[in-house]
């Protein structure tokens, strides 16, 4: 009984050790800044489309744009964090303050709140709406600011 | 007549300038290549769920990648190569060849490909038959292969 115990035991932290194997440090640092990457150039393109410039508004355009930021905050790309790659330099340094790294219950809560408004995003981009949209996105952007403010420090 | 003629196709050129607006060069570098990084960990967590340790599988993990790289497929990044980014550095120096902007009806063939493959993923994924969705994400590699071989030069 305590063998097949031990043996019960082994195989758990072998099949957990498979799911969480993660990229090398430097490659979760690159990964994770072209994902934010990727979503500031769809920010952007919604930006454009309903703040700046509202007459090259695009009901497609925006609906691509806000499914691409949702798939990627939904992706996952919180689990590029690892504690390894607290510092380091992907495609650049990352820019991730320590206090990431402490406060993970925190950082859940903001990665939760950010997950939410990039759905709702998609939610009201289908609806056409530019009025509803502009609304929502600031509603998004906030989401952003508020997670940059607490755990990224300032540009270099 | 004629100045309501020339009033018109200014507001058309003004409108298409606006709609068309682009990135500046180095940043459309910068953002073709943070979408093509976010596929790539993707299409590595797929291939670790279902080619190298197919133990790991998780059905909920699969289809959040297979949607992301679907949602970049679909973005919109082709419209990242403008002529002026044939060359420069985005994160690094870009990879793509001349002949892509040269043969622009070609390219259109390699994208549809490639994204009705990914778009493919999105509903094998959620079957959530491993042996499906092996099949398709080497239907999918085969069209991110077929446009690197044709348009990617070599890596420096």
């Amino acid at each position: 009984m305590k063998i097949t115990t031990t043996l019960l035991a082994l195989c758990i932290i072998t099949a957990s050790t498979i799911t969480i194997a993660q990229p090398k440090p430097e490659d979760q640092i690159k990964f994770r800044q072209s994902g934010m990457m990727f979503m500031r150039w769809n920010m952007g393109i919604i930006k454009s489309q309903v703040i700046k410039n509202p007459q090259s508004y695009n009901k497609e355009s925006v609906i691509k744009s806000a499914n691409t930021i949702a798939a990627i905050a939904n992706s996952g790309i919180e689990s590029l964090f690892n504690t390894e790659s607290a510092t380091g330099k992907g495609w650049k340094d990352t820019l991730v303050k320590p206090e990431y790294f402490e406060q993970r219950e925190e950082v859940e809560k903001y990665i939760k709140s950010f997950t939410e408004q990039a759905n709702k995003l998609v939610t009201t981009a289908n609806t056409g709406n530019p009025g509803l949209i502009k609304k929502q996105f600031a509603e998004l952007l906030d989401a952003c600011k508020a997670c940059h403010k607490k755990f990224r420090s300032k540009k270099k």
